[in-house]
């Protein structure tokens, strides 16, 4: 951070909004079938450049060209699991940011243990439900399908322990999304109830994530404006849109029209 | 079936409306790639959670957590299938109830294979066009692609036969839709012909269909309740969009907005 | 061509779109899973029947049937790309006209080894951005995923080598389209900037320029009236739309909106 760094955490978010645009980041998703189209176009209505490179031999080829890579578990098969090993450790080696989405962990066996390897990989950021980030710090099993059914609040002491072991920064998606490096905590307000009511609501987050990751300097800032942004650009959209398919509409709108002053004046971090 | 039974059909699908969003069914998806995003957006518009589990490992352990299961045979590969014949499976010792949609059987080799066995696992609800359903019964050889080349009145009495050797429901779509139990027999007229301009126009159909029989009770009337509510929906979406891409939109925004009053008044079924 | 044969090409690719309507070809598409939806409804809104068989044992068997083919090497797994080599090869039996897209071949293993064998089997067109068409030809190593890092000046000469050697047509997109059969060269310059923000962009034209090829006659003709009719459309798009959202959606109501008057009035081929 130079001289000019905006001194409160919302001009900071806006800044990086900025920069994220300036620089296209290129972001690698292995994701799940059911979001990858709505992740791809996410990251192009925001100001980013997708790459869904999942095959087995080409994943880990191209984690190194990427600027950032996600990783999401939401409908793992045998091969997209052995692309994403291929890619996290590939990430790793080249210093790429990655983020892994733990879907529904805790509840099914494959990803289960796929989450598992993953998480000691030591991924930049980890980011799901209170349930899922419950399963993977190993204090709980996991909710039902990709539904929730602990709070924010029940995860924190476990966020805050697998940052720790991470070396990485953790985010537990919900009313009120908490973020934490193990040291330190920020909960964002903004974002809306109509997320839940689109398939991807929560997976998009973790590739916008990605996407913020991607531009260095403090990856506990990137998930913190990653997921101011996207929570105003959720807010946005239910104003315009109160229904569920216009609303993701115009979520993908709002990805676009989102600017740095928005995010300066609206965002609700604390 | 308590005595504050609607005496009416129509009655009757609006009531399990109301069912269906107070209970929120958990439904299971092994779906095809096409349509996978736009069935998990539309059981959530409607009020239902999608869970799209269909590794194999994971799909059979995950059929007796779900409410219901929808099998659909669009995109078969190896995985997805085995996936398909685990939950199938499952869902008949959990007593999960079940819907196969048999897209373009007769025609193609690998899923015509497939359904004869998942026939034989006795779904709770087969859904598919006249071709589909002549193919399925052994009466044809099916259609071309997904595009029936037989009338609803061509496959009348293949799903009556069909019905009575799964034990379960046939329902046959088309300009009008024919459901039958072996026994029983109705149709109903509401639905749209924009539901053919857009990809998941029937497929979609049949995870509604499981959302309505997760319920339990009567799976004909479970079947008769979703293929009115879809057709309103369809109905109030073209009122709007008449053209495919804001039809498809405006589709997800009806299934959240169509209400048990418009069911009871608008159902036409006979 | 008859004596009914329109004189100039726009008035030729009016008249192709009306045949093309008229005939609602079945277009089998093998691709990739980021844009399988939106190519199926793109076809769909253009009028004609999408189906995507894209599994080993079915792709093959069912290129015959289908009136044209697209293979897409978007998300290349090992499954589907068996399904292309066995689809390409019955397609070439059988005369079905198919369209190759080499996407981000060159920067990656798999897809460019499957992209050197399926230019071997002769697609009748090829269709990719300057570095896709420039690596294909084997001229050089590709761009940054599906981000062109070549002009389309820079790709003529390998372009016009490589339909020569395939004895078909290839098409490079970019801001002015070049499309060429070794001989004879067209640039169309109908399109919009918005297409690059949205997903399938340039996979969807690749689906279209399939179902142009289906009426059989000059793919050269087929694939500008392709390019002309999608790039009018965007336009259409973009002037009721101008964010990458409600786009997406303004793209398949124009797709169904397009009319061969408008087509001959507005098409710029040079």
């Amino acid at each position: 951070m130079n001289s000019r760094t905006p001194s409160t955490l919302p001009a900071l978010a806006g800044r990086r909004l900025d920069e994220l645009r300036a620089s296209a980041p290129l972001v690698q998703a292995i994701t799940n079938t059911v979001v990858s189209t709505v992740t791809a176009n996410s990251l192009l209505a925001l100001g980013a450049s997708p790459a869904m490179v999942d095959a087995p031999g080409e994943a880990g080829a191209f984690a190194p060209i990427a600027d950032a890579l996600l990783i999401n578990l939401g409908t793992p098969q045998e091969n997209t699991v052995a692309a994403m090993h291929e890619a996290a450790e590939s990430a790793g080696r080249a210093g790429t940011p990655w983020v892994l989405d733990p879907v529904a962990v805790g509840a099914l066996p494959l990803r289960t243990t796929a989450a598992g390897l993953l998480v000691a990989a030591r991924p930049t950021v980890v980011r799901g439900n209170a349930s899922e980030i419950i399963a993977v710090a190993g204090a709980g099993s996991g909710g039902r399908g990709t539904d929730s059914t602990a709070t924010v609040a029940d995860a924190e002491d476990a966020a805050r322990e697998l940052a720790v072991r991470t070396g990485g920064v953790v985010a537990v998606s919900g009313a009120v999304d908490l973020i934490t490096d193990g040291t330190r905590t920020a909960r964002v307000h903004n974002g809306h109830i109509l997320l839940t009511r689109v398939t991807g609501g929560g997976c998009v987050l973790g590739a916008v994530m990605a996407a913020f990751t991607a531009g260095g300097g403090d990856p506990f800032e990137a998930v913190i404006a990653a997921t101011v942004v996207y929570g105003l650009a959720a807010e946005r959209a239910a104003a315009l849109a109160p229904r569920p398919g216009s609303f993701s509409v115009a979520l993908l709108d709002s990805l676009d029209a989102v600017t740095a002053g928005l995010v300066e004046q609206k965002a609700i971090i604390r």
